[in-house]
């Protein structure tokens, strides 16, 4: 990935953010639209949410190594794989994106561009829930990473195609998808103010699984069964 | 795929394109005749399309490219990869297949082999959102040509999946699509009246992000990270 | 698959179309079982048995070609690809181990081992629909065979996926299914007298893709585009 | 699989089935939370069940071998892949990390960690439910590891999308997943008392199915079509 001059891979961090959470928020607006049925309506979110994640993660791996997810990043930074500068404007464009991404989901079904969501998401248990989803999704990044690098848009898309319905919180995740999501009024929405909870949850699960998986995938020393 | 003959790389695009169309327009009939919800018709309308189209590619890209859509024939010869007189050719084929794809949904279903739509999709929402799902298309298919050419099947199914959700359109795409869904009285079709602004987005959408995924995918030139 | 001795083949095809069928018929039962929404019901017989499709044919297929179908083992052995002899004892074994499957099915959820079903489908739009069906999956075959072997299972499990939906007969697409499903009172089912009107249709619909896609996929000429 | 040292691959064994059975039991609390109709519920439990055990089988396998399953360590056992003193060792982690599941499902969802499930689960038909679902399983992961060992993640995760469905028991398939669900009072419970039913329906399955296949799968001998 490191092929790619800083523009594209800042413009690739962006474009993907964005039609991450254009995919998120358009997927919930129009379920909400269409049906009562809450389950049905987080069904017509996950599939669409799981589907665009391995597009996007294929398309623009090569490019930017498809973070869109400043959590993602982190781990990266803390595992030296990514510079401190080059990771802060990574997380910019992934921003950026997301609040682009709203935007444009609002756009297209003829809303105003941003609008704080009423939605209260916080407690305990939804803290532990986005800690949870960040680690299993670190977890699976950086074990397809290790075995099988071709399969992690799969292991992504799949993961949080679970996670949406196991997390009591249905799985954010993504610190730039959840400011991105305070600012919509619809299906997938979170109120300003737990933003941060979720936020600071989503970075210890996530720094968690870097220290965890790290030990699990160490180069491994020789045993006979 | 410029092993195949003329003959056979056109007959491949109508029969691709008539089997597309026989999908998204008989499984809307089938959704809408078992169900009442509106979700569940587009889900029971979206796992098929999708489906399908990572069974065609897969089969006929090979012979035709499995281009299915004029505005994917277009952005190619936009680029040098078709002569005009082919892709004129191409989009001939995809609007005889498309036709004849939506008579044979009809057939099947014992309905008129073809009835104007009288259903409304116009309004800058509708178009700016083709424009959007036409511009991912492109996007998923010149990212998986650059970077994992046997995975394009897949992002277009995968694509079209999460677009038939996120965009308030459902993502229309195509215009030979387009067109074949003005002639069906049912749950897939679209008012003829109101195709031309869908085709124009969709051309519109599909000529940009062949600009951009250009830029995007050139070769790289080299940096540290 | 002509590595493996003909006991071995045929216990393949039996077992293969006997869970195939106990998953078609199974599903169908729980699904009516659980929900009076006839989509969902359909949704939820479409995803287990496109999921276990992909499972038998990458499980079988090794051993026995998993032809589970007798109009696949009539185009096959057309082709040249089996002796008739051997492709009758592969048809026996089908229909035997359909018919297994569906008692296997009754007895898991606790019904008579086997009951004519009362449910009717017949009429032109439905016999054309098996013969649309049955055209669609012998393409899907040889064309992954000629081009991309190791994807076959996922062409053939997507594509019943999409034919349950776009086909008004919900794609049976499979004499020794048929037959199998004759037996049933339950979602699944199908009138035993109608059985023969769908397998002449399925017959039809095979033989003249088998004509079809070897023209299509006959050694290319070259040509410049 | 050989090559990590025992503590990695218990860690590896006790996460994976922890985290499978979060998902089991998670994905159905929050299903039954979100609707009354129990198809859309038994649904939006297959579907994460399914996603999750393609990514923890992936991630995990070269670690452990990913059995989650006890059924799973015998037939390996009895087949001298594994000695007997890790295969304790195995269930043992096992059967801890799917109690720590439940644990973690509730505790996400503001429940209390364990609680016996009310749910009825006995009788003759769901014990030969849980044998077919058993016997499936292994045959799906022995075909794959003889076959194709890289896909054996996708026959997991597909094979029991499709077992939830079509075997009257929703396929537990699993005795440390069994147990685990003896402790939640939700969608995915089992009475305790009904436990050591399923428990021994799923050993003699996945027995009868290390028999079968080995025989199946066994070095071929060559004969003409």
């Amino acid at each position: 990935m490191m092929g790619y001059d800083l523009n594209r891979r800042l413009f690739a961090e962006a474009l993907g953010t964005g039609i991450l959470v254009a995919a998120v928020v358009g997927s919930g607006i129009m379920a909400e639209t269409l049906t009562g049925d809450r389950a049905l309506a987080l069904l017509a979110n996950t599939i669409p949410t799981g589907a665009i994640l391995i597009v996007l993660i294929t398309m623009l791996g090569p490019v930017s190594g498809a973070h869109f997810n400043p959590a993602v990043t982190l781990v990266f930074t803390l595992q030296g794989a990514l510079a401190p500068g080059v990771a802060l404007a990574y997380v910019a464009a992934q921003i950026s994106g997301g609040l682009l991404g709203t935007g444009l989901a609002h756009t297209m079904f003829e809303m105003p561009l941003w609008t704080p969501s009423p939605t209260p998401r916080t407690g305990s248990g939804q803290w532990i829930a986005e800690a949870v989803a960040s680690f299993g999704l670190i977890g699976a990044i950086l074990g397809g990473l290790r075995l099988r690098p071709e399969v992690v848009p799969a292991l992504v898309g799949l993961y949080i195609t679970a996670a949406y319905w196991f997390t009591a919180s249905t799985s954010f995740a993504n610190p730039a998808v959840t400011l991105a999501r305070a600012l919509t009024d619809s299906f997938s929405g979170i109120r300003p103010a737990d933003a941060p909870g979720f936020i600071v949850a989503q970075l210890i699960g996530a720094t968690l699984a870097g220290a965890v998986f790290a030990w699990l995938y160490a180069p491994a020393r020789r045993e006979t069964a």
